[in-house]
């Protein structure tokens, strides 16, 4: 059997032995994977000689541990890294994310779908958006790509906080989460994602990095007490952020249509992740991304609304892979 | 077309309208789910006649929208709930979990892998862990039921503060995070699901539960400090941790086996999350627990040993799905 990714770690010194630390870790080899179901995507296990030797010197003496009779294997350390494939066989070449969490964005979504403020929170929550988008206008001017690069590392903020807020509460509670956990964690992640594709089109300097580490800084706790106090205001705002996001994404789509940005060939992780042709643009990029701001908006609206209606978030089901 | 779910929300007054709070939201109804890839389980999407309507009424004056000429849907507030259905058709009666979380345990894991506390501070996390061993045996003496629900809320944590700081990082610092966010929410989402499993096993009183959040505002703390002060201990404290979470599961192996313990049926949310059969019993739960414990330990030492060799995390892929 042809032994194809390096070995992460040596296999020797594990069962009841140090593990030493002067393995080497070849950065981006393809990662191991588990049993689970990744769609059409296909696992390929590497087994290796040393493997299988390994598992006749562990497998005695552990009739104590109810695996009596079971194939032992060494598992991680001794595990060699899995390939991933693409459908069509060629080999997945992100650690970053999975072909599991690829998708095609729904472009049908209304984008133009609004929630009129019209009780107090909620007046405060859509004025408190309104306000920041002046100074925000006011710095990034025209740069639409510079804009959506840094305001990204700022919306992957939210759904973390909620999703550890509510991950917290259902451990202290001994409750379910009718599933928020997830959905809220998927629009980090997804925000996130918007992120890694901006930096492959816009690279920030220094002081752009400067600002970032201090928004985040401030960002981060007041959601984080926000949240604390009302989640249904906290849900809101974000409801209200996603809807300027709309509206920045298509004056983006707008600059380049009329030749003031300069529609280049989509990234290469975009075009994993979002499952696009192999020639698409920044301009099909903007298009997915807009999408996804509008589905987040859905999200945030509706757990706001569920909060309003005296509820918990785990009365109703949450939108899982909601894209 | 039959309309089988309930409607979360009125489709009247979405587009630029009002949302009234007054609508019902029936608990428990079933997920709305999205265009993502569920392995073999399917969605089922309901249309209705209003939907349709809606969409020739929002259709019109879109175009600078770029959504021109593709169809238009009302997204969230107006589309069905979707039915999920398992692989024999049945309907899917968890909104706490999907079927694509789901998985077989790998029980040929070795449970007896052990990293020797070589260096100073592997000695201190060593240490640290053995000596909280004590006083929970005392508390706790062999009533493993509700030790094990007890020390779930815990083991819950780590997991969602390590992925949220990896996560904001990623952030602040415009760089990939080579899957350790996503291996590292994965683990506290499978330690969560662990707790919700002994729940229905063993109901904690008043002042269990009152320790649990105590513990909880500490340990959070804690941790959130130990991770951001040093990643490599946090990682390798964990990994001993989960190496005596494993030494309790097989003691209440044992006390099941000598029947000390009654070998209750399992509950129905582990049947389906771990995939076990019918008749599965508490038994077969704290085996595929006890495997998960494992790969939690082979997790987070290998974190450590990453940082150990004065690299970052994003440099080795992580092990996401490891079972
Ligand atoms: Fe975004
Ligand atoms: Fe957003
Ligand atoms: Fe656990
Ligand atoms: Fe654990």
């Amino acid at each position: 059997m042809a032994m194809t990714g390096p070995r992460l770690f040596s296999t020797g010194a594990i069962v009841r032995g140090a593990v030493s630390h002067s393995h080497l870790i070849k950065p981006m080899a393809p990662a191991i994977g588990g049993v689970r179901d990744f769609g059409k995507m296909t696992f390929e296990k590497k087994k290796t000689e040393e493997n299988q030797s390994e598992k006749g010197s562990s497998g005695g003496g552990k009739a104590d541990q109810g695996n009596k009779g079971e194939e032992l294997i060494v598992s991680y350390w001794g595990v060699k890294p899995m390939k991933i494939t693409k459908e069509d066989g060629t080999e997945w070449k992100w650690s970053c994310f999975r072909p599991s969490e690829t998708y095609k964005a729904d472009l049908s979504i209304d984008l133009k779908k609004h929630h009129v403020p019209s009780t107090l929170p909620d007046k405060l929550a859509y004025w408190t958006v309104k306000s920041l988008r002046w100074p925000t206008d006011l710095f990034f001017k025209r740069r639409y790509g510079c804009r959506a690069m840094m305001l990204e590392t700022v919306a992957a903020v939210p759904g973390m906080v909620g999703g550890m807020l509510v991950h917290c509460k259902s451990l202290r509670r001994f409750e379910q989460s009718g599933g928020w956990i997830k959905a809220l964690l998927e629009e980090a992640e997804n925000e996130r994602m918007h992120l890694m594709t901006f930096m492959e089109v816009a690279k920030p300097n220094w002081y752009e990095r400067a600002l970032v580490i201090a928004v985040q800084g401030v960002f981060f706790n007041a959601y984080f007490l926000g949240y604390v106090i009302s989640p249904k205001f906290a849900h809101r705002m974000v409801g209200y952020l996603e809807e300027e996001a709309i509206h920045s994404y298509t004056e983006f789509l707008k600059e380049l249509d009329n030749g003031n940005i300069e529609n280049v060939p989509a990234p290469a992780i975009a075009i994993d992740y979002w499952r696009l042709h192999a020639n698409a643009t920044l301009r099909d990029v903007v298009m997915v991304v807009r999408a996804d701001e509008a589905h987040h908006r859905d999200v945030n609206h509706y757990a706001s609304d569920i909060h309003y209606q005296g509820r918990e978030l785990k009365e109703a089901p949450a939108p899982i892979g909601y894209h």
